[in-house]
This record gives C-alpha cells, structure tokens and sequence, in this order.
C-alpha cells in the first residue's frame, strides 16, 4: 500500500426511485464518510435512471477517471433491476448465472424457490468476484476497479464492510474544525488569505444558524498533521483577532 | 406550453462538503420530488467539488443535454464558492458586481457592512436573471437554462419557489403504489410481463421488510390516466392470482 498516493472514488447511484424523488437516497453519505474514514477521496457522484445506455456511459466515464467505482441499485430480481447486465455490456463481457452465487443464495433460499426472477439475482459477468450480502444472501460483485452493490441501505453498507480489506487505502485525510463566532461575509477575506497560504491544506467555510443568528464552521483538511496543526493555529489567531459578532447576514 | 413534449433536468451539487461526507445532503431528495410534482423529469444528478475545471465539465455535459440544470452550492462568500465564476467560463460569458445583486442585499446588509467578500456574493455572470433569495437576500441566478441556487436548503428552497413559475413543465406524471403482499422474487416475473404488455406505463418494484417479512411495494407511474387505470387493473388481478406470501426471501 503506497501511503503517499491518493486513492480515488466515484460513486454511481442506479436508480429512477430516487430521481423521481420517491426514494430519498440514504446511501451518498454514508459511502462519502466511510470512504472519507478509510482514506479514499470521493470525487464524484452521479444519479442514473434504470436505462442500459445512462448506466453504461456513466460507468464507462467514471471507472477510468477513478481508482474505485461504487454503484448502488438495480441488482434485485425484476425487469427494471439492469446493472449486472450494463456492467457487462460496459466491460465488454459474458454474463450468466454463477454457480457460487447461486450457492450463496441457496444459504439462504430453498431450490424449489430458485425462480427465474430470482435467478436473475445471480447473473454475474465474467470475470468478476463475489460480494458477499450478510443481510439476504444474493450477492453483489467486483469487477477490476468496480464494485457493485445493493441499494437497500443495510445490504449497501454490508457489502462495504465485506469488500474494504480488499481496498487498497490511502494516508488518512484529517480534519479539523473550528467554530467561528462571525458571520461567513466577516471572516471570509481573512479565511481565503490563509486558504492561499495553506494551499496543501484545504479549508472550507460552511454557515450555520442558530438562536443567535448567523454563524460559520471552517473546517480544515490534510494528510499531513503537522502542516493542519499549524494551519489551525494561524486560523485561530485569526478568529481571536476578528470582532467576535454572530449576525443576522450571512 | 407544451402539453405533450417531456421536459427533463439535471441536478448538479457542487461542493467538497458532500462529497467527504461532513454534510449530508438534503437537496437531491427536496428537488427530485418537487420537479416530479410540477411535471419535470429529472434524469441525472451529478455531485462534484469546488473545482473550477470540474464545474465547468459537468455544467457544459448537462445542460446541452437537459431542458432545465439545477445548480446547489458554492455561492457563498469565500475563497471556495466558485459556482458563479464557473458557470460564467463554461458560458463564455463575462462576470462582474451586479448592481441588482447589490440592491437586493441592502435590503438586508448595510452598505459599510458590504465588505470585498460578501460583494463577491453580488457577481453575477452577464446576461443572467436574478432568483430571489427570500432568507438571506445573496441572490441566485438564472443563465439560459441554468439555474443557480444556494446550497443552504432553507434557502434553495425559496430560489426553487421564485423561479418555479418561469419553468415551462411538462404534464404531470401520475403514478399509484400498490403493495404486492409478496416477495420480490416472486412478484417478479408476472410483473415482468406486465411491464412489457404496457411500454408506456414505467413500473417499478421496490423491496422493503417489516416485522411480517420481506414484502415489495410497486409503482407504476404514467402521464396518460386511462392508460395507468387499465395497467393498475392488470396488475392488482396479478396481484390477487398470486399465493399472497410476505417471505423471509427477497
């Protein structure tokens, strides 16, 4: 593992549940933390709709811009469940039902209940490794740099555990982050000064409010502990130094 | 307006805060249901940091291929709230302090307390329309078919309700949900062929548990009425023909 290289991601959401706003998406932020804690950068997510042309370009654009790809979605059993198949199609490869998934499955499954429609679960392209469900046995896969995962939340984030040792990491990003006591509009000149100073460390300006009024959280972020404490201290001289206001303007 | 063409959007969420998982985003879910509820459809979101080249690719890739983009974020004060620089550069277009932008803030800003970073708030890329910001009063704007909001969702959510009724949309997408009282696997194939009986009724099946076992709800959804009645028809006489079996398999 090259401590020093940043590992990348994307994420590709497969799903015309959540873009129809019927299905409010739980999963981008709990991938985005548990990469983030990991020491994986997200850099881009995407929605795609249950259409084998969406699915096959955005996984085409995203698994050669990133070192991961994550999907989510469309790998249950009905006609609208079209992923493994768009992989395949993406990859240039076969697909058909794999016997280790069908024996995951029948952990699980008796064989009278093996339908069709549930067969279709264990289509898997070739080539790709299992990933394993602890929740309801049919498997998501990994192919080269591209993981495939359910979209029920809990099954997702099964499947996340099972799959992360195999992950290569990178350092760990840190993070700091200070309350402000002054409106965004009052500490941003003084912020972007040090931002320019720090430019391996990377710093954002988030405002809040509360029962007081307007307010912001800066948030510090490096791979480098050294390099963010002291970029931390000077940020915190620059607070002190600033009139501590919380207002009505952001 | 017409009456008969679909009109479509995309969704692009800038900023490194969602994509390290520190902010949970809440505007996807907010948009998605609220342009299915006027007759839009949304058909891809996007989720990038506060990158210029990053912005500036994703604006230029959506909204020659959407009637309408919708920008979150970035709009802010500070060094790393790029989104209207951005769009101007993917327009080709100059940017500067808007005296209407300006105007508007006084509203709620004194003009001593406009200090060089909340003006930054006023530069609005030429040849756009302003889109009121009726909490905080920085405004967001409109260029051609893209439409610029804050990433703050109080506020987005006041920018989505002034520029709604400039929109042109579309007839509306009517849908019903029906609950299978079966499992997935088992619903899947009947409703499989259903799905291809009706090409003009979208139908979807959503797994879900509860204490009773795993169970799926369908939904169909069509702009014709008659045509979503005569499918919702088929499908309960579907529905009822099964062994109505809620399973501890999907």
């Amino acid at each position: 593992m090259d401590q020093e290289e940043a590992v990348t991601a994307a994420v590709l959401v497969i799903g015309d549940e959540i873009l129809s706003g019927r299905t409010k998406d739980k999963n981008i932020g709990f991938i985005a933390e548990y990469l983030t804690s990991i020491g994986i950068d997200l850099k881009e997510v995407r929605v795609v709709p249950d259409e084998e042309d969406e699915i096959v370009a955005a996984v085409n654009a995203l698994r050669v811009r990133y070192t991961y790809l994550f999907t989510t979605g469309g790998i249950g059993p009905t006609h609208d469940d079209i992923t493994a198949d768009s992989i395949a199609k993406a990859f240039g490869v076969g697909i058909s039902e794999d016997e280790r998934a069908i024996e995951e499955m029948l952990t699980r499954v008796s064989r009278a209940d093996l339908t069709p429609a549930r067969l279709r679960m264990a289509r898997i392209p070739h080539g790709a490794d299992l990933v394993r469900n602890a929740v309801s046995s049919a498997p998501g896969f990994r192919l080269d740099n591209v993981i495939v995962m359910a979209g029920v939340p809990a099954i997702m984030q099964s499947m996340m555990d099972y799959v992360t040792p195999t992950l290569r990491t990178g350092k760990r990003m840190l993070s700091v982050s200070l309350r402000a006591d002054a409106r965004e509009g009052d500490v941003a000149e003084p912020f972007g000064l040090l931002a320019k100073a720090y430019p391996d460390v990377m710093m954002g300006s988030y405002p809040f409010n509360d029962e007081h009024g307007y307010n912001t959280n800066l948030v510090l972020r490096s791979r480098d502990p050294d390099r963010l404490a002291a970029a931390k201290a000077e940020v915190e001289a620059m607070l002190a130094a600033l009139p501590g206001r919380a207002g009505k303007i952001p």
